[in-house]
């Protein structure tokens, strides 16, 4: 930073305003900054509290101002950024990047603002102690480290209070924008930072990456052969909600590992799978009783059995996993529902009940009438086309096939393929509707918490994507009952999706980034900082994790719903995330542009999505094993009528879901050392509410 | 208490101590009361404090000694429930009855220690704004009534909190109780009351009725043609743990409504369903498809779909019910795992990590190892036992049938009923066996809590309550697959146990009690108050609600299980329960001695055993339709192979559990304004650790 503001301080001078309207608007500004103490750093402005002047200021937020926006307009947001809260500012720091007139501000954030952030967000921090305790302004003191920043928030925590802050800007009365048309008038309680985004005048928001962490990070990360991820680096760089996902990652890959020792083992054993039905006709001669249970405990059942078993224990103890994950990284006592609504929320103002905060209210019901009306129809409209779509698919085909058996000329042949490449086609544009469209109801359904919001628009992505990707091997499984051409389909979607995800994933973009956008940034060591700030704007914005959770999760579903069928499943997938694991970490490091992360406790929808289909596991795999022809024929030799059998696997599943049931309940959700650590800060919290005898601060 | 203490003050005067050691006792335990202030009334140990001064002195609890214990004993545990809490006392109110050498204590309790023992319950009170806070002594003149204890706390409430400043005696040093041998030393934090009542000084502690309370609860509850009850008044009198009981008994009974009305209007349209299946055979003589839906929606079918659906949303609203219940009775927010641990908890003394007291601590895991190795067996041994007296029972059925058909003689005719009388007893002597084997397992379990350990009791003892319950009735659905004979085993239980319960429960204590105890504490208006507490020695104690419960539950069962074999069901149990109300109203005021009643914030492990049944009710209801005569006749006629039928049911039986789990989802557990209320409570407390600046404190 030591270039910066060379030219300009970006303060009050130069400029010299010519009309006298614009007289009256800087000196409006210099009130609005006016208690400022001294100055941060060069070119930045200046901070109101004396603990926070510092040296060194580290720009961490980039905001990326429209073409056409005025000089004045920027200086009025620079002002905005720095006025106290009090005024109606976002008390952070703010830059010009080179000149007043340049298309970018940089904005950073004093120690004062980012630890009464810290507390308002519920981020729990190491006491003295040595625990983790949720934060408090008041007691900041006994917190470790909590006079160095860098060390007390970590990178991604201190750019998500700044994206926080400045997302919670809210005119305090009616206010005219300097540079902007009257139609730009900003009303009371109207939140800013929308306002300027949807008036083109703010383009985008985004976290800058940190070269030295991001270098470190990625040696660490990707570029060794190391077995374990550096967890606690990326939660520091990017933030849990992406630490969680890696995290995911990698206890999923190690809990294949079991599955796939069992499906290799059987795979050598058996033989052949596919072989499989034919031994047990020669072999099995005697069907006595003392041989029954012999042959019938075949390569598939124990497959079945045991993945239905691990799908329950894997889930349970990643849940244990994630709850130390929580509060190793300070996140276990989010204070969200607390905090102000999001900025998309509305409502009536009225008085909060819980905070006591004059806010917008929206009434639960309305949004419960809401999505019982609008969103669960029109999702369910969606899925109804889903299937519309693949019957239309298989009508077609058998019309193409009947036709081409009655022509059999180079027409037909072609039109062998219109079916499948209509119905590719159909799926992509449905999907491509389905999303916006999940989108707004999300909208229409007006969450007051970010969180919520994004739980209920992954969970309606989540069914549609889930159906589309299932709904064939579930047709194949459940109607055609065709076991083999199941096996067929799966090990080719295994095969071929990993390999098309991988490329589309990130061989592509990295092709794009080395070859066609990379040579217009190349930069050297001597280049301006901004320049290099500047060059991250020309990286494309993260895709979020959608895409990667939604690959682990289907990958899952083939292995917990249909494994049995292909008992290599759990080997090509311990394969497939070893290198999911460093391409999904060379993707965030290289290929994008940092993302803003929230903190988060968990994985959110996610997990309850990775628990439903270890449920819904068992029946399909209880019916997989009713159709497999070597169990089939067994029980045919051993006098089992059709309908006994079925019984028997009604039984077995009802048995098995009881058992799974009962592990989930039995296995507790967190560690006990965990549960001891959060009573504690339950318990210090009830105590301090005991201890205030003061009625007004309730 | 105008009488009272006439005789002696009880304190230190009189009884002219003999010997040396008995006057250093005294002085010792002068020293002990030496900073009480001022009598609270006469007879009364005094007070330490000047705002608990009192000029009338409400009895609540009753401590009898035993026959042989001596004055100096009880001088010595009167002084010990009347010194301060610093001095290892209990901070309440002593009374000696009509004299020093009498065998009745009464304690009463003195305000500051009622509102400390508030805050330290976690009891929520109503605030000065309305709205139910968690009350904190320090804040107290904020809190409504809070200077007028009879207002302000529940007479159960109060006399819980005698029990448990009681309970919570510990030695603080080692200390020989005069007047008994020195086999009785207490060691250093022994539980004091324990040690009194295991060495047959105290023989009992429990609650006084009061007499006006009680006359208008009865007159409000039972002695009219109400139809509600004054549930407020029963939580006051008795409890919230009662109080849940009752009003869940209302509940559930007002929710019987619908499907009596269905099963009164099924039997009424359907002629009678025995008859059903004869009908359906000589009418359904057009097998084609149009009709094939019309016969096939029978009585059975509308009768066992609406009763697994009403299960769950019954279920689901109680919850609410509860919820709002126990915002109500202040008992959302106790704090019991922040209190000391249970009188009975074992273990190596430590720092709770959670509170920071010192304390005995047991290790999680070790208890969950006791589970799993010493309980879960146990229990599962006496099921077993279960099963075994059943096949014996069959099996001896079966071996005197015969008998019967070779010899028939009055001998045999005699030995007929032999297997019937020895299951019987069998049954009985191991459910007698079993019910001090879980007592004894949860006890060496050693739960922390009160709660926890009623929670593990009931648990075990409800699971073989239940299956001795079900067992057979299981037994008759799913192996012997005998709709008629589980018809006819319904109709006769549902009657029979009805009138058994109610004579048993009612009738032969209201008799004993009327002619056999009853006369012998004949009271005029004229006898001292004393006598009349005295009386109240002689009534039988509480048997607590777990026999009440349990016939709910197996009630339940009988309904969601196997309704739709027998429509009446609903109606029967309606007629029973409203009846049922008003005995166990009776029986509660009237026959039994006033139970202690701890705050409870909902039914515990009963709500869990009901929504357990309405989902085991899905799969007995499906396989119950399966059997059933007509739906077989009508798939044989549509040419349904009996595969496809149970293919059909397990489909049904998937969509009803899918529907059922999804309406528990999606109803909330509790009201949207209770939510908010408690959401308001945490935030205060989050606040308030936030405002808290002093380290030390936490």
């Amino acid at each position: 930073m030591s270039k910066a503001g060379g030219g300009e301080s970006g303060e009050g001078g130069g400029a010299g305003g010519g009309s006298s309207s614009e007289k009256a608007q800087q000196q409006e500004d210099e009130a609005l900054t006016g208690k400022a103490l001294s100055a941060a750093g060069p070119g930045w402005t200046k901070v109101s509290c004396p603990c926070c002047v510092s040296e060194r200021v580290e720009p961490l937020v980039l905001v990326k101002l429209g073409e056409k926006v005025r000089p004045e307009t920027k200086r009025w947001i620079i002002r905005l950024i720095g006025a106290t809260q009090k005024d109606g500012g976002a008390a952070l720091l703010a830059h010009p990047g080179e000149d007043a007139s340049g298309d970018i501000i940089m904005v950073s954030a004093p120690r004062c603002t980012l630890l009464r952030a810290a507390e308002e967000l519920g981020l729990c921090k190491a006491y003295h102690t040595g625990d983790m305790e949720a934060f408090s302004y008041n007691d900041r003191d006994n917190f470790k480290d909590s006079d160095n920043m860098e060390a007390f928030l970590t990178l991604a925590e201190r750019q998500h209070i700044v994206k926080h802050e400045l997302d919670g800007l809210r005119a305090q009365r009616d206010v005219r924008i300097p540079g902007l048309p009257d139609s730009c008038t900003l009303q009371n309680r109207d939140n800013i930072w929308q306002k300027l985004c949807s008036a083109g005048v703010i383009l985008d928001t985004f976290p800058l990456h940190n070269a030295n962490q991001l270098k470190e990070l990625s040696e660490a990360w990707y570029s060794g052969n190391q077995l374990a991820q550096p967890l606690d680096s990326v939660n520091g760089y990017f933030g849990s909600s992406v630490a969680f996902y890696f995290s995911f990652l990698d206890f999923y890959t190690w809990s294949l590992l079991p599955p796939a020792i069992l499906g290799l083992s059987i795979t050598y054993f058996s033989g052949s799978a596919q072989e499989e039905m034919v031994e047990s006709v020669s072999s099995a001669k005697h069907p006595n009783d003392e041989d029954d249970s012999g042959p019938a405990v075949s390569g598939h059942m124990i497959q079945a059995m045991f993945s239905m078993l691990w799908s329950t224990v894997f889930m349970e103890l990643w849940k244990r996993r994630s709850a130390s994950l929580s509060y190793r990284w300070g996140t276990m006592h989010l204070a969200e529902r607390f905090a102000e609504p999001r900025p998309g929320f509305h409502g009536q103002l009225g008085v909060n009940p819980v905070t006591g905060r004059v806010e917008p209210l929206f009434p639960e019901w309305q949004r419960d009438l809401r999505m019982a009306l609008v969103s669960v129809p029109v999702v369910g409209l969606f899925l109804a086309l889903v299937v519309l779509g693949m019957t239309c698919f298989y009508w077609g085909e058998a019309q193409v096939q009947h036709l081409h058996k009655d022509w059999d000329s180079m027409l037909s042949q072609v039109l062998l393929y219109l079916p499948s490449v209509l119905h590719i086609s159909y799926t992509n544009m449905l999907s491509t509707v389905y999303r916006k469209v999940a989108l707004s109801l999300t909208e229409y359904e007006n969450h007051r918490e970010q969180s919520a919001f994004e739980k209920h628009l992954t969970a309606k992505v989540l069914v549609f994507t889930f159906f589309n990707y299932f709904a064939v091997l579930f047709h194949i499984a459940f109607f055609k009952q065709d076991v083999p051409l199941l096996r067929k389909r799966l090990a080719s979607l295994l095969i071929v999706t990993q390999l098309v995800n991988q490329v589309t994933e990130v061989v592509i973009p990295f092709l794009v980034d080395r070859f066609i956008s990379g040579p217009q940034r190349r930069e050297s060591e001597d280049d301006p900082q901004e320049d290099k700030f500047r060059n991250q704007i020309t990286l494309p914005a993260f895709p979020g994790l959608f895409a990667e959770y939604i690959e682990l999760l289907v990958q899952f579903g083939y292995l917990s719903l249909f494994s049995c069928v292909y008992p290599l499943t759990a080997v090509l997938l311990l394969i497939n995330n070893l290198t999911e694991i460093r391409s999904d970490a060379y993707k965030i490091c290289k290929l994008f542009r940092k993302p803003f992360s929230a903190p988060v406790a968990n994985m959110g929808v996610w997990q309850i999505a990775f628990e439903v289909l270890s449920f819904v596991s068992v029946v399909s795999n209880c019916w997989l094993l009713l159709l497999s022809p070597r169990l089939q024929e067994i029980c045919r030799e051993g006098g089992m009528s059709s309908t006994n059998m079925l019984m028997l696997a009604v039984l077995v599943e009802h048995v098995l879901i009881l058992i799974k049931v009962v592990l989930s309940v039995v296995i507790p959700d967190e560690p006990d050392w965990i549960r001891k650590k959060r009573e504690h800060i339950e318990y210090s919290s009830m105590q301090a509410l005991k201890q205030q005898t003061d009625p007004a601060a309730l």
